[in-house]
């Protein structure tokens, strides 16, 4: 096991990653930018290292500072979290040629899944099924074809993408090339890479992911599905577990079309295998959407229904260990929901309103579990996303859930000057008949909130 | 079911209770004293009524103001929490006879339970265990000759007792005298009732008790046991669930006679059978001690290892609903320990260390629940008892429980002018080889403090 890993992240995932050290016995050194010097993360780091000014590019994302800091503070593995650099194939194999162990899958597998064309192709040629749509990166004139062949709407996404970023949907031939170049340019910027594919868009679906673990022998587990249907412009605001009021033979094929991708694409680690689910007929179509190869922020929710702390497995199945479960040992137990407070304005298009807080108070008790970085008198800074916190309902029902959730909701008061969040939007949420149904789709937010 | 509760207590079970109304639909009326305006439960119950100035007797002991306060509120029930009212058979009798519910087993079960001396008659005629001693409350002379029979180390309790207080031991004829008439002065004082009875002392011994759910229609169910061993002076310090490292047909007649012994009772609510496990050979005598006809301080990790909601439950049975599960639904999954963190001074006799909280830090993530009233700037009043949190760790096995909490009490701070607290003495324990291989006894503790 790793004496010492580096934290290559910030904000609520770093807290979540310390702690996982802390109860393993792994000393932890969180490289922080100068923004984020005096945040909870580096309050409870064993050690901190400064990687850079503020701007992601100089440090979060800077692969070369960050190998260093490793070297510098004798850490064996990095942890990179979410976004920046977690599912980035060079930083993967510079970690590799540096000695260091990165704590994802390696980084073929890192380059094939993070192409959305590639994964596509592997998956297919393992019997996923796939929307109809391209299997190599396109130019609007394909494009234009395809969209002859598979109809409208056409959803174009950067080959490159990832976090439900760089997509744009086509709803007709007058849109199309306007929409492609877009992406095109949204891609180059997110992602530095201009190329883009398309597929068939569902208008009416759910979004269906697999939680993964896979060891470096073979052994490869699920642990469960994720619902996050409740999303803003493909940003998912709640998430939960199991996805409710799916068909059981449904959910079992996508669960072991998950573990098949998972052995196919020679997966290792934590990850997640995200589907859509078609909702018309009789809800029993599916499709593979993209592969996650990291930690995602809705991880706890499948931590609170099958008792397994993911960043821990992560850490071990990074060492070399073999998984201590079998499948036959996942036991999923009730329901879990959460839901993401940011500090965005509901009523001004979510606009982030980023500031400091100034009064905070946050649900606890019974079932209820909080990941947060916020503390009265923070900084939600403006460089970086506007999370405040995650707040998660269990219990054993789907209805007793809500109903905590809604309590949980009740007990949160998050102020600062010009800072509004999202908690009220979420709690309207869970009230909607569409989630208390469970009938909401992916589109479900958006149309209400461009009415 | 109730549409109004009136909470008839303070502190982290009042915004308990308050939790539970909440997701349960029913509106909640806190009771408080003037001290108690500006706490959390105050904040978030949906109406309070002042009952009185800060002193229990004359406020949340004052039966005849609570009640008037259900009346005037349109509460259905009273729920008394633990302490003050809980196990007062005259006040169950007033609720009853002024037509309010209140939340606990009925005037009679409360009055037979609440001697501890009729209750070890009822008990023993059932067939439970009882270390040797009287079957009556008892005079200095009979206290000798008792002494005579069955030896010392004696202990000698107040009948009407209960939470640990008003006991003393009698380590040989010389001090008996002495010991027998403290403990007659502190019974008087605490409970308003001189009366003691005693009973051998074990010097050796592990605290088990058994939560038991019972309803009004003959049906009991157990939760499974929680060992609090490590307590000073009879004041539970920590506690988990299951009990550890004890043989599995000692814990399986454990928690049938709990269960034998609600029956015979006819117990109805969430009730706690307590028992004594002597340390003795290999671990199968067990003696019971006394029953507690309330939620308790400590409940959480039942619920922990449950995910059933002790409190939602104790209000369903008050409210006629029969138990929706048998003993087979109930699955008793992985460990949960609780540290009680309050403000005393290890360093001086645990002396009680009253307050403002200037600083608070409480650990939060996976598998860590935080039971508290207390917020930056709150007061721990002299009043009242000195219990600023309860820290509650969840883990599959009892090791990783150990180390996830111990990464829990590191994340835990509370400053305050003049203000000490228990969390260190805490980590101290937990980190204790006794500790870690579930050797410790009852007088663990006391060994430790008084050399």
């Amino acid at each position: 096991m790793f004496d010492t890993i580096l934290i290559a992240n910030r904000g609520e995932i770093a807290l979540r990653e310390i702690r996982a050290c802390k109860e393993l016995g792994i000393r932890s050194v969180l490289a922080h930018s100068s923004r984020d010097a005096d945040t909870l993360p580096a309050r409870l780091a064993d050690e901190t290292v400064c990687i850079g000014p503020p701007p992601a590019r100089q440090s979060y994302l800077n692969a070369a500072v960050i190998l260093q800091a490793a070297l510098n503070t004798g850490a064996q593995a990095v942890h990179p979290g979410y976004g920046f650099l977690s599912e980035d194939a060079d930083f993967a194999d510079a970690c590799r040629a540096a000695g260091i162990t990165l704590i994802g899958p390696p980084p073929e597998v890192m380059a094939e899944l993070g192409s959305k064309v590639s994964a596509r192709r592997l998956m297919s040629r393992n019997g996923l099924p796939l929307l109809p749509g391209a299997t190599e990166p396109l130019d609007l004139p394909a494009a234009l074809d395809l969209a002859e062949r598979v109809g409208f709407p056409l959803l174009i996404k950067a080959a490159a993408g990832g976090g439900g970023r760089g997509m744009g949907v086509a709803w007709d031939a007058g849109t199309l090339a306007e929409v492609f170049r877009t992406t095109q340019a949204t891609a180059a910027t997110l992602f530095g890479d201009a190329r883009v594919y398309a597929e068939r868009y569902l208008r009416r679906a759910r979004h269906v992911e697999v939680q993964i673990l896979a060891d470096q022998h073979g052994n490869v587990v699920h642990l469960g599905e994720r619902d996050c249907s409740m999303q803003r412009r493909h940003q998912k605001l709640i998430e939960e577990s199991p996805a409710p009021a799916l068909p059981a033979g449904l959910v079992a094929r996508i669960r072991e079309a998950a573990v098949t991708g998972a052995r196919a694409a020679g997966y290792q680690g934590a990850g997640t295998f995200e589907f859509l689910v078609e909702c018309a007929g009789d809800l029993d179509e599916f499709y593979f959407m993209e592969v996650n190869c990291r930690i995602q922020v809705e991880h706890p929710v499948t931590e609170m229904v099958t008792g397994i702390d993911l960043v821990a497995e992560q850490v071990r199945i990074a060492a070399g260990e073999p998984l201590r479960l079998r499948q036959q040992d996942v036991v999923l137990n009730g329901t879990a929901i959460e839901c993401r407070i940011n500090a965005e304005d509901p009523r001004r298009g979510f606009a982030p309103t980023p500031g400091t807080i100034t009064e905070l108070s946050l649900p606890a008790g019974p079932f209820v579990r909080v990941d947060t970085h916020a503390f009265p008198g923070c900084k939600i800074a403006p460089e970086y996303d506007s999370m405040i916190a995650k707040i998660i309902a269990w219990a054993p029902d789907r209805d007793t859930a809500i109903a905590r959730m809604r309590r949980a909701l009740g007990e949160t008061t998050v102020r600062g000057a010009g800072m509004h969040t999202t908690a009220g939007f979420l709690a309207d949420l869970i009230d909607s008949p569409e989630f208390r149904a469970a009938t909401h789709t992916t589109s479900h937010v958006d149309t209400l909130t461009t009415r």
